[in-house]
């Protein structure tokens, strides 16, 4: 049995880069592809992509600003973050973000590699923290990720999704600290 | 001793309504004061008027749009809040509003009469709860009095908050169902 064989697989290493103006292109596929499930992200299916962009890549709440950033297999985008301020000036020390991922390239550590970027680069924009104000109860791959990563609940808002297939469902809170970023 | 010096002062009676056009100047005195104590909102006291104006009664998070309401005594506004939808989409039957007083007329009832009014109007449009994203910890005022009307505190975000006298504090998220109302 040679060496190779013995090894276990190991995680394919994704660059994180941000995203450039011929990025949206793939950056909406993905997004529109997602919000079709209706369990994971507020904006439903009919999501114009005008709005899309403007909460991935706009001005975002208070003109705070919204960055994007891709990974790519070859020319293609198979995953993308956006990273903005989670509140307004008083609030602005705390980095808020969202992750999507190809779903041809599920399972294969790209949303690990996206939110181990951003966690990095809030730190290095001066933010202290990461809050998700929206994370699905029902959407366990991404709590579980996401606890494996540090963050805690830090609160449940009761019945505050429509899931399309479970209804009236929780949505929780999560953050971790950056110091260790 | 008369009637009249037996009784318990009442709480006086505001009348909450829409704002119209005409009502921005006088809820942009009101929100530019409150702002410059740096102890109750994220918007700080560089606050430009057109960042007031799109918050309090602008397009909102997504486009879901803001609706102001305004206390008057005679002519001058002397309270306002704004309702807005919390989440766009699959999240958009949870309420969030935000509420200000004049500062002579604090302690008076008005910010309960705007509270009141405003769980009934987001009832009225068909959302289930009002869900409060960014009381500050450490405005106990608040805090109780939103208590008192039945809001829970759901989640707390350690440290996200800048206050102006106490540096880094708490934020709480309350919350209360819309049955009753």
């Amino acid at each position: 049995m040679s060496a190779a064989l013995k090894q276990k697989p190991v995680a394919r290493q994704w660059t994180v880069a941000p995203a450039t103006e011929g990025d949206w292109e793939g950056i909406w596929q993905i997004f529109h592809d997602v919000v079709q499930d209706g369990d994971t992200y507020s904006y439903d299916e009919s999501t114009p992509e005008e709005t899309a962009r403007q909460v991935w890549v706009g001005a975002g709440k208070y003109g705070t600003g919204c960055q994007a950033f891709v990974v790519k297999d070859g020319e293609k985008i198979v995953g993308t973050y956006s990273l903005k301020r989670n509140h307004y000036g008083r609030g602005d020390h705390i980095a808020n973000a969202g992750y999507m991922v190809h779903k041809d390239y599920r399972g294969q550590g790209v949303a690990r590699s996206l939110c181990v970027h951003s966690l990095a680069e809030a730190k290095r924009q001066g933010c202290i923290s990461m809050q998700f104000n929206y994370v699905v109860s029902t959407n366990t791959a991404a709590v579980e990720a996401w606890q494996s990563m540090g963050f805690t609940i830090i609160g449940v808002s009761p019945k505050s999704y429509r899931h399309k297939q479970h209804g009236l469902v929780d949505i929780y809170i999560m953050h971790r600290f950056l110091e260790d970023m």
